[in-house]
């Protein structure tokens, strides 16, 4: 659980992702996991491995004991391995000698964040598809209707919003496609040993990493990234951009949705942006919790960028604070794209007033630049490109709903 | 509660102080004095202010449906007001209409942020004594013990190790005055009502707000500050400032830590900086808090500032991003403080370590070089250093104590 | 000089400030006062000082030389001693020895950029000042005039454009304020020799840093600050903060400059704002100013911030690149505060379009809800907070004018 | 050109990438393309193209002039655009109106950027090439020598340096790899017109960009990216993960230099990393350097993720912010990379000294804790692991440098 300042512009599935139930959960995964493939490859016998993979239960343990006793031991992992030999001991003291056999604490914690991202990533990815299906959407409707296009701020000339809606999509397939690529990587095993040799596992231990990426649906990437985690400061950088793009599509509609344009308005629902004080009031919260996250993922990546330059074999302080840095970006991206993807397909477009305001501008300007920049069949030119870039969207999101 | 990655770098207090619980009750506490200062000053009948305050108790409201409500409204206050109204209506229906009367969501939220906040700055304060104290016991026992002065990673002098104490605590001295002046402007009763004119108080507002700010120990700014931000942010850049002074000394404890220099050692303790794997281990799980804390303080620091430019009378995205940011900030501040202040009173000292060092030094240089630069007598003139800075920051601390 | 994308954002005398033949300069103001300071103190000959200070004019030196040179030797004052030693050796052998006596690369060059910064910071005051001023007339002015209030982008209420412009004024005057605090005591000299003791000084170091302060006019903290950078990574907060207070007043002129609103304008001028496609726009360029800033500024304060846990008595890398954000951090406060301080004055209020606004709001309400909300007299009360404020904030700023 | 502190930590041809005239050069390029591209498709005559393309030499503008009026007129593009039509009315008054036909400021703008950020990467592989190189063959060399595997700063096993050499080198041909990929589809044409839309180039404006991209050897995108720039932030993003994994690698040569360590030193040559102080000093300069763009260039990245959300068509603020971002990040990623290329080949490795610091943990530990952790022959099995990551990644770094 997070502060109510983040789960508000966040989602409970979200929340619940990073929780400390689900966080020790995924660590005794790993321990399960850990435990099967040492037992498949020979180093555990088989009968200890049953026994562990038995008590790797998240409803066994005292989560918030675990919690509270990391702060001493400077690791969450300690802890938690703790507690999982006290619980197999109880079973059968002969097997705790192969609890956790040649792991060390950041294999089981980013093994586990591992985990734990994946499940967070698949919602955004979700609510990012969800998003952009919706643009398209809009984008084919809205085709050829003419709206004001504005640079720096002021009408430059006239597009088509159904244009607008495209190019608000792109950079969400673009970034789905890249979010795509950089997970199957960064979404690795964690399994180095103490100081990244694999040292205590008796030569077995690439094999045991590759068993058990199998088993969690993990990539295994050869060797250990204790403090080469480009790949994985990577995902964070394609988060980073995904909340940005959806970032762009709020502050437009925002921009739009203003009294004065009148242009869209997110839809409007019982209970959903209204004001304590003020009773006509009808806020666009959507794009409220999208522009948040926008402001808040660029300094998370900063921190996770930052924390790169680690220690040796295991760092003292930064990779702590890389950790920390995940939740919180992912439930901003979470939030950011849950939101759109709520208010994107209810949208309102007042096609009659984007028109209007075509008119308004062209009414106050010498006739050549009226004609020239802002004739509504300006949007025909658009239309074409509008059409164009739905099919080819189209087809990129078929491909990535299907992967 | 915040994920364990975060709370595992913080403190129990911290944590509650920013959990949903404390929050609620700090907006209670809000409601309450209103409906006090507004009986006060005529706004509201005296009777009606008694049965709201006697709502405003934690205990009666349902923090988790408040929280989960708060995503749809946009809002955190909503949600709370709709509760008190309910709370206050089935005790007597007349006294419904003089809930929250004038005041505006932002009010709510900023005053108890304003409330939690001084609630968290005053265990940051607490601790950042406790070890700006030990370090000028550290500094007095050892004003003329030489050490190694390094440069560059290098060694480049000799200095005396009460000086190093010295010189690390005077950034925390200076810290918490800094502190002091900006929490007395920088914790303010927000109340401006709907759009900042309190032009739903009768002319009382000004008169309300006063009486708010004696009531809740706040400061009482005279004006609204929705959008004005800026005595609020340098609050923020101050904790950023105490982070880093924090981890300064953490860096260096830990550099003088390592086993081949073995100057310094953190205090141990059962359960305390073990290792998973290495029983032989023991880590600077203090100095690893205060580095993860300076690693992201920078960042939070940074979003609250890019959070300024806020939009009108009440921003849309930038103002919600910035609050999300105080929790962390305060969090990593506090478990800054919090594992410097434990550490530092026992921190385990070699100083015939720090002389041997020094003389290896002094052996593989020309004897010019040496005795230039490498004598350790140079460590007298720096322990005069160090005793006058004890005397003056000691007296520096005497005053901070005493406020 | 900077690339054409900074100092596009800038003005030719931050540029110059922060030019490489400036901060030579600065670099040769320290060497002579050190000369000067040591003369008069004793340790050095007052003909050997005289001779020195003879020689630190920066038409004398290869400033391309010395800035190529740095880069070799890790620190721009090394090469700069050499030239300044080599300068000196060609008038007279015998002084060359007194060049420079018992201080270190950190010495020059943190005084010289306090030298160089106490410059760049005083373009940004007179600017900010210009600025707040011109707020005042438009407070004045304005007072009375209604004009939409408006929370989360969305119309809320009527205020006064008068007490908008006085709550813009506001942080400004605070910052100056806070500015001055802090400015006089993070520039400060720096003078600690090798390892911050003095201990090249012969005793002497004390005496000779007080003279170095009155002769520069910069502060004397009293003893070194090599790696206890707080109080000068205070001053970078308070730059941010302005700039991020600057950056809301250019947001809301963005906003209401826009066509639907037309309720400002900035200031037009031949050549101003154009754009190389349509010789209809106007573009609000100053505005773009202070809100790039706005963006970077705060990237800036976090790269300073994060650059503080700096290794034992001199940081290797963030000592370095802390210095690297500093003139990027004063070109755009400048940049920002020079385009406020320019448009402001001459901004174009449109009072009729902004009762007309209100009542396009008023119009499509409830009678209750426009009579409660969008009634103009709302303007009224918020005109006698705007005249309060600004007779508080001209005598702050007269107060700020005469220091 | 950048400050003295920038131009310190970059390199002499990253700064001449980024120098006014070659940006304005490039901008000519656009230009020449642009005229090029239209008269093959027919829009303009093939001998205005010609006329335009003799213009087209930087040493015919006066590059100062250009910078200082883009202030005024809030684009460097504008008096670009307009020096270039000086030029071209003075060798033929008919032609002038066939310059920029259709095209935008930020057209001219994006486009040049994206050829001076190609030549700025492509100094930025080529130093990681050979740092990847170097590190390679210090992998082969020290396959097998023992050292110290330090955890949380402290001691935990046994690897060898040759796993530790391939280990950081790991990250640079993952860097590169993504890199390539990334500049592949970032290093794009805009070609977009006033909105967006090409509408002034009748109907041929994709074919207009098709030959544009041929003609300067970037990515034709199929649409115009003026506020969809999440390819663009892509590449910066690359740009800061190289830069933390070049980091990583400098925090431990700078760590394992220390004087108690003494496992490593940077190369030693005439002039390098001096002290004005202290003759005996020997400083990492190297690694100074590469720590210096560690701390810097997450700043940058996070301003232009932040700067992401533009507004409508074209921004005001964030998209003038991102720009002035670019120089320094790869002027930080430059300086750093060619660091690295410069230092590691000539990395001097005391193996000896490696050994007996392994020497000295095993010495002070219980029997069966030595035996375990601290046995040199641990590295036997780390030396395996080093020579097959050197024989793969040899093989990426082939591919990569005949890409």
């Amino acid at each position: 659980m997070s502060s109510m300042f983040e789960s508000f512009l966040s989602t409970p599935e979200a929340l619940d992702a990073f929780g400390d139930s689900n966080f020790v959960h995924a660590m005794l995964q790993f321990e399960a996991s850990l435990a099967r493939a040492q037992a498949a490859s020979g180093l555990i016998p088989q009968d200890a491995a049953d026994c562990i993979v038995e008590c790797c239960k998240v409803e066994l343990f005292d989560v918030a004991a675990i919690a509270a006793d990391s702060r001493l031991a400077g690791s969450v992992a300690i802890p938690l391995v703790k507690s999982l030999r006290q619980a197999v001991r109880a079973v059968d003291d002969q097997t705790v000698g192969f609890v956790h056999v040649g792991a060390t604490s950041q294999d089981v914690i980013d093994t586990a964040m591992a985990l734990v991202v994946r499940q967070a990533v698949g919602f955004v990815k979700a609510d990012v598809q969800r998003a952009a299906q919706a643009l398209l959407v809009l984008a084919q409707r809205h085709a050829a209707h003419p709206v004001l296009a504005r640079t720096l701020m002021q009408p430059a000339s006239v597009t088509s919003f159904g244009l607008k809606c495209a190019a608000w999509c792109l950079p969400l397939v673009r970034g789905l496609q890249r979010l795509e690529t950089r997970a199957a990587t960064a979404l690795s095993v964690q399994l180095g040993g103490a100081v990244g040799t694999l040292a205590q596992m008796a030569g077995k231990g690439p094999q045991i990493r590759a068993l058990m990426a199998l088993d969690l649906g993990l990539n295994d990437p050869g060797v250990c990234w204790h403090t080469q985690r480009d790949d994985w400061a990577a995902l964070a950088c394609e988060l980073g951009l995904l909340v940005g793009s959806l970032g762009k599509i709020a502050k437009d509609i925002a921009l739009m949705s203003q009294f004065e344009l009148d242009e869209l308005a997110e839809p409007s629902e019982e209970g959903r942006g209204g004001s304590s004080a003020m009773p006509h009031k009808r806020n666009p919260v959507a794009c409220m919790v999208a522009l948040a996250a926008a402001h808040q993922a660029p300094h998370r990546v900063a921190a996770i960028l930052a924390a790169m330059p680690q220690e040796h074999e295991r760092a003292l302080g930064n990779w702590q604070a890389e950790l920390a840095e995940w939740p919180g970006l992912l439930m901003c991206a979470q939030g950011s794209a849950s939101a759109m993807a709520k208010a994107l397909p209810g949208l309102q477009v007042n096609t009659l007033r984007m028109r209007a305001n075509v008119e308004s501008v062209r009414s106050v300007l010498p006739a050549d630049a009226a004609a020239t920049w802002f004739d509504p069949s300006l949007a025909v030119q658009a239309a074409e490109q509008a059409r164009a870039l739905v099919a080819s969207l189209s087809a990129a999101l078929a491909v990535l709903a299907s992967a």
